[in-house]
C-alpha cells in the first residue's frame, strides 16, 4: 500500500492524534485494528465490561461464566481473544483464573475516537486543518 | 442468555455509562459490537480517519482509492461496511460518491471507552461501586 496521495504525518503526531486530526498511518491502523476487532463481539464486550466494572479490580472466571448461556471453553476462548488484544490480563490461582483489565488499551482507543474539546461542533467540519 | 448472577442496571444508566461503571446490557453490547467490528480492520480504520480528518468535511471516493493498493470495488466494500455500521454516510453527485463521517457513532464508542475523569488512577480499581 502507498500513501503518496495523502499528506505525510510524522510518527509522533500520528501516535497521539484523534481520528479528526490526520489520516492514520498504516502502522497505527495495523496496531489498533485488532483491538477494535476484539471488541467487535457482544459476548467479549460484555465480558470486558464485567471485568472493568468490578470494584475489586479483578474477577474470577467462575463468576463470569454463569452470566452467559455459553460453555466454559467458549467463554475462555473469548477471554483469550481479549487477552491477546492486550485488553485484559489474567493469573491462575489454585483452581481458578482471575482476570483484570489493562486500561491503557482502551485509553488508546478512547483517545483515537474522542473529538478535540476545543473544536465547537458547528465548526467541526470547517476548521482549519 | 441470562444475567441473573450480575447486578441489574437500569436501561438509562446502561445507555450512558462507561465500561467501568456497570456491566453492559445484552442490548447495548449487541448495538455496539457491530460498530467496533467495522473498525476492526486496518483499511477501514484508515478510510474512516481519511474522511474524518478532511477539513472540508467530505471526501470523494476518487481521492480515497489512490491511497491503497486495492481495487475500487474493494474500497467501496469497506466503505459500505463503515456506512452500515453508522460511522459514515454518502451521496452520489454526478460520477462520484462523496463520504462524510457521522461523529455520533464514534462519540458513543468514545463515551464507553473513556474512564471517568473524577476517579484518580490510583483508586480506579478500588473505588466504591
Amino acid at each position: 500500500m502507498s500513501s503518496q496521495e495523502l499528506p505525510l504525518v510524522s510518527r509522533d503526531a500520528a501516535c497521539c492524534s484523534d481520528l479528526t486530526s490526520a489520516p492514520l498511518s498504516e502502522e497505527r491502523a495495523a496496531e489498533l485494528a485488532p483491538v477494535f476487532k476484539a471488541l467487535g463481539d457482544p459476548v467479549r464486550l460484555r465480558l470486558l465490561s464485567m471485568i472493568a466494572s468490578r470494584s475489586g479490580g479483578e474477577v474470577c472466571v467462575c463468576e463470569l461464566t454463569p452470566a452467559f448461556d455459553l460453555s466454559q471453553p467458549t467463554i475462555s476462548h473469548h477471554l483469550k481473544l481479549l487477552r491477546q488484544a492486550g485488553l485484559i490480563d489474567c493469573e491462575r490461582r489454585g483452581t481458578w483464573v482471575y482476570y483484570w483489565v489493562l486500561p491503557e488499551a482502551t485509553d488508546k482507543l478512547a483517545a483515537l475516537l474522542t473529538r478535540p474539546a476545543e473544536v465547537p461542533t458547528v465548526l467541526a467540519s470547517s476548521r482549519p486543518s
